[in-house]
């Protein structure tokens, strides 16, 4: 282990506050005693708020894949019509439990680095309908990690219901709901679903997931089996301050003291500083000659995915940036080996940007490639991270 | 909140000692990085060796439940006769977990306070035998947290095994294992579940399964749906040091921590340890009123319920204890009201149960019941305490 530091720039789980582990380190308490209580009611609605619904937010033991696995099974039934809007791994995950619990899923594959279109969903659930199979729910991925897109969640959800106004929407938002612009009820979505270890600035852990009034009266009827990812047997718990299956409780209290800190900053500043990190990102490695992958209009401002240039090896790049401290991710599925993704989440300013653009920079130079002029890259950053404080707050909406 | 010490004595979440807190406070890592595939190799196999077993241990970011579904929807299929044998409320869990899945449940309902006895068992598995529906499997509580009953897993195994050889053995061992003896090969269980909150000294979010050949081979033919707890994608992450989805890192990083500290402290001692603690919790308990709620030869050795007395209602009790900084729990379902439950599982010695006895005593005294003499039950604690390590080490097996 080196004495020097680590930057963790992997989209998830992202560093954390010294606060926020100050609060991992509390002793136990009793998870169905008047603290937890307290903590609990004070985390939903400082989670509501952040989701911006006046709905429920019920918070679950597990990584985000067990939240989207609640999504599917609570409001679905075996043989059910699904749309699966999938624009990556994640979009393939989401189809596959669906799937996996007999759901009907049609799938609507966008090419990877491409954001859904509202018009190419509105043609798709239109088929279904035309088909005489409506869907029942429709899977759309607000922040695809795999590619470094982010999709137009509003206006996906008003072509959907313009076709299909029955059909629920289930969105994945694991990576992107706290970093950016996100409107749950205005948007009217039915189910939305987060991870701890995103955004939110805690360890990976727990699953936050709000759910719509439309989407409760799906879960009466619903016939998939579920036990320990029952909503409507959190919903219970929750109304008495408590979680049907012991909590993670010490994640739960990182949690509470995120959330303090996150509405301390506020979200739009919060939103602000995500939109200038995204914009360090892709400049410096653009210039650094790593072309973005994600289609510029849609790209995440929580995570910059981009091609490796030519004859440039993952293997040799990750290991040269990681003997200099610096951790990032890179391809899944089909992109590995192809592209790198930086995270940028969290507890992350522009200058943690810079410095993973400057550590790159190193990388390049020990392995021989070329750079254009020592530091261009960082420079590159500061000045679209400056550029972008003029976009207006709610434009990756 | 008091400045005094909070004395935390439910059934788990435990008290963690300082490493182990100090652990949940690391900074995050790379969940699918060097550090971490180390880190998931130390502890299943140090995992492997509290289990007593040769075969897969799988980490499981989930709360104890969330093993139990696992250890159903993996090895199951809808129709499948299964014999669930319940002594209480979590027996009616892991039975109400098959249930749902569309297994065809037979329950074997042991009167709460009771251990299930093996004749009984042979009795109803030849029923089902009797009946052409012999069980695919069977479903045991190792220890049940809401009567305080350790049941004979071996002697149940082992009938049932001579009546239905080709029977999986699933046992929910959430509350027992690591603090009592326990062999889950030479006892022949094909799936044992337990969870990082018990006697694992660690906070709740992990939960830890052991898999057998017999078990995997069931898995392959299994048509209950699963996706976050498919224990294959576990054992094929597992192969390459990961885990299918993001784990619980920092309940991770304590779980590493805790079974080093085990591991010096050793089994054997550990187990004399909670032996001693469940005496002197019985015998100072007896000793201020409270009748034993369990059989006494299968009194378990991690929780103690035990009779409120005539006219002391839980709720003045609880309140009495509470304001003297002692965490104790209540009844479940039907026992509500009627009996308490302390917890002496984990990071516990002697001394904090006599100290949790003393706030007892003081307790009663200032609700005006009659206790016997100031400080006898501390004695009749220790004195107890003293005699349990005269016990084989095996006994409780």
């Amino acid at each position: 282990m080196s004495p020097l530091p680590i930057r963790l720039h992997i989209p998830g789980p992202t560093p954390l506050p010294d606060a926020v582990r100050e609060a991992g380190a509390r002793q136990m308490i009793n998870h169905r005693g008047p603290e937890f209580r307290a903590l609990l009611g004070r985390v939903t609605t400082a989670l509501q708020r952040a989701f911006r619904t006046e709905h429920d937010v019920l918070v679950l033991t597990a990584s985000g894949t067990g939240g989207l696995e609640a999504a599917i099974v609570n409001h679905l039934s075996p043989g059910d019509p699904v749309l699966a809007v999938s624009t990556g791994a994640f979009g393939d995950r989401f189809a596959k439990i669906a799937a996996a619990y007999g759901a009907d899923v049609t799938k609507m594959a966008v090419e990877w680095g491409r954001a859904a279109r509202p018009a190419d969903l509105a043609s798709a659930v239109g088929e279904m309908v035309a088909a005489g199979r409506p869907p029942v729910a429709i899977l759309l991925t607000h922040n695809e990690t795999s590619t470094g897109v982010t999709n137009p969640i509003a206006g996906l959800a008003e072509a959907a219901r313009a076709v299909a106004p029955d059909a629920l929407l289930l969105v994945d938002a694991i990576s992107g709901l706290g970093a950016v612009p996100f409107e749950t009820d205005a948007w009217g979505l039915d189910v939305v679903v987060t991870g701890s270890q995103k955004s939110w600035m805690v360890p990976p852990g727990l699953a936050m997931v709000s759910v719509s009034p439309r989407a409760w009266a799906a879960a009466e009827q619903a016939l998939m089996p579920r036990v320990y990812f029952d909503l409507r047997a959190a919903r219970t718990s929750a109304a008495n301050g408590e979680t049907p299956w012991t909590p993670a409780v010490g994640i739960a209290f990182a949690l509470d003291v995120a959330l303090v800190l996150m509405e301390a900053e506020g979200y739009a500043a919060i939103h602000a500083r995500h939109r200038a990190c995204g914009a360090a990102a892709r400049a410096g490695l653009a210039a650094l000659g790593f072309a973005p992958f994600a289609e510029p209009d849609y790209a995440s401002n929580t995570v910059t995915a981009a091609l490796l240039p030519d004859g440039l090896a993952w293997s040799d790049l990750n290991a040269a940036l990681k003997t200099r401290g610096l951790v990032l991710a890179g391809g899944q599925g089909k992109m590995v080996g192809h592209i790198l993704r930086m995270g940028h989440l969290g507890f992350v300013t522009v200058d943690d940007v810079v410095v993973a653009l400057s550590i790159i920079e190193a990388a390049l130079i020990a392995l021989g490639r070329p750079v254009e002029e020592r530091g261009a890259a960082l420079s590159a950053a500061l000045r679209a991270a400056d550029a972008s404080t003029a976009i207006p707050a709610g434009a990756t909406a």
